[in-house]
Order: C-alpha cells, then structure tokens, then sequence
C-alpha cells in the first residue's frame, strides 16, 4: 500500500463514520421528545456506559438534564427519515412521536420512553454532565437493553444485530451497512485457522 | 410501521455501528505505537472534541497517558485487516509499524506520528481523563486534520470522504459502507426542494 501525500484542513470533527441514533427523553407522555444524535458512543465497557452530547439551546437538553435519563434508539434503514426529520425539528414545535407516528413504549428501569419500531433500545441513567463548549456530554450507564424478538435467532436465541438493517451516519450523510468484511480477530484467525 | 414485541437483554454496550479508528501515540519512533478502538467519538463541535476511551492494561494508555497527545487515523477497506490486527495484537511485543509495513509519518501540532496510509489523521491534544470502569476516556480538542490529496474533488477542493472506503464496526463485525440512503436533511428536502 503506498501513502498519498497530504493535504491540511482545518481542525474540525472528521472522525468517521458515527452511529446516527434516536434519544428519547422526558418522564411523561406530554414531555416525551426525540433528538437525534451522531456525537454519542460507548466509553467503558465495565459497567457499560455510553454518552450523548448535546447542545445546550436544544429541547431536549432541559429534559435530559432535568431527569437525567435517556434512551438511545438505533436506526434502521426504514427509520432513516424519521431519525432524520427528529434531527431537523424542534420538540418545542412539534410533538414528534404524533407526527412521525411512532409509539413510546414503558421502558423497564427509567422514565423516558421506548421507540417501539427501533430494532434496539439502551436504557440510561446519566452519571456526569461535562460542559465543554457548544455541547455538554451526558455521561450515562446502560440499566437495560431491549431488542426486537425478531432479531433473535430461533436456534441459538443469539442476537442477530446484522438483521436489523443498521444505518452508519459519515461525512453528513447516512449509509446501510454494506459487505461484511470480517469479524473482530480476523487478521489473526487467516493464518491460524485449521478447525478440527 | 409495526412495533414488534420485545425482549430484554442484560445491560450491555449495544450502540451500533461504531467507528473503528487506528490510534498512533507516542513521542519518538521508538515509542510510537498503534491501538485500535471502536469506543471513540465526536463530543463537541465548537471547539471540536473527541474522545477515545483504553482500558488500563493496555500499552497505548500509558503512552497517551504520559505525552497527552494522540492521533485518530480513519479505517478503509483496504487498512481493514491491519486496523483488526492492530486491536488484537500488544505494542509491548510487537513494533505494529514494522511489521504491519506502515508509515508512521511526522504530524502538524503533536508528536504521535500520522499514519500515512489511512486517508484521514486527527491530530488531538488531551484535556482531561476520566476513570471510569475498565477503560479511561480521554476527553481531546481536534488540533489539525490531514487528508489524503486524492480525496478532494478536482473542481471544488471539497472533501470526498464518501471516496475513501471507509469502514464501520457493528456488533463485533467489520462492514464497507453500503447505499447511500440520504443527506441531513433530507427527510424535510423531499417535501420542499423545488429549486429553480
């Protein structure tokens, strides 16, 4: 593989692709809202904790501050409009689970609600709040995970996640998962592979 | 859309999919080192921040730990198999570099050297560190960017980073990205755009 050279751009957010996922929040149906977010991740994985930030003239920075829960809700490639169009509108304007008709559903440990359509929901309650500039980051541990039973495999019962149509947000736009390329270990497993 | 029934699972890091980054650190060719991490991300856009987040034990921590100072290079299809190499294999017993046949090439604002092959480095300064469980998030301003020269578009110089090949991690997987689904914002577009 030969290197290219380089061209300098401005210091800006080029890390890629990102997760692009719907958080739920609020403690009653008439505060329920939804942001989508690609500035989230995991960041430990001993309790399992993640964060989302968010900029703090966005509604749902009151709610998630205020009762320091959330859900994270993935995206699929049929919800890709709705995660869009909760990216691009206000909860201050328009109550988004009505409009995009899609349905909160009793989450198990906190209040905020479900996405019912989302193949997948992390249940969070946030541990630290850390203001860096335009966003504060809400430092959460995972309480409880749902997913949708049709992603479970009927002979193993194990999570089939690759089922779920799974979208990856890059550069400003959103993407199906392509090709599998491989799995975790891979490059070790070519040389050594020989199963009985 | 019909929300199907759920089941529970135990509280886990199920966000998917994920970045998949190679970080380079330390400070003199001798120290430099490669870590693959998936638990990284954007946390603010103005100043741009990111993190990535290591577990104690690793090499890489103690090298990001001491020269506070780390670079993110981007995973393409073609660096996929020394990206999962690089996650499996120890910087104590290997010279990841050498052996992977890679360039460790001299950044802009740092002392962690770039990887000259991966089409986009993010030079990053550590601001602060937080112990969380396993892994320790180290919280970083974006301080330069490099891209591949063949990336921008003849005409407009724009970055075509939807050129790059770029790969996502999801659920213990490595995937290309597939069809393009839309832009941010598109779910509003569809209904509006009647350009002149």
């Amino acid at each position: 593989m030969k290197p290219s050279a380089k061209i300098s751009l401005p210091p800006g957010n080029m890390l890629n692709p990102l997760p692009v996922v719907m958080v739920s929040c609020g403690s009653i149906p008439d505060d329920y809202n939804i942001i989508t977010v690609a500035w989230c991740g995991t960041i430990c994985s001993e309790p399992p904790m993640c964060y989302v930030s968010i900029r703090r003239e966005r509604h749902s920075y009151d709610l998630v501050k205020k009762y320091k829960e959330f859900v994270i809700n993935l995206c699929t490639q049929e919800l890709c409009a709705i995660t869009d169009w909760c990216g691009v509108r206000s909860g201050r304007k328009y109550n988004k689970f009505q409009l995009m008709n899609i349905t909160a559903m009793a989450a198990e440990k906190v209040k905020a609600p479900l996405i019912a359509e989302s193949p997948l929901n992390i249940e969070c309650i946030v541990k630290e709040i850390i203001s860096l500039g335009s966003h504060d980051m809400f430092i959460a541990e995972v309480v409880a995970v749902h997913a949708d039973e049709k992603l479970l495999d009927p002979k193993t019962q194990a999570l089939r996640l690759d089922k779920a149509d799974l979208v990856s947000y890059s550069h400003g736009n959103y993407y199906s998962l392509g090709e599998k390329i491989g799995k975790f270990g891979f490059s070790v497993q070519k040389k050594t592979s020989k199963k009985k």
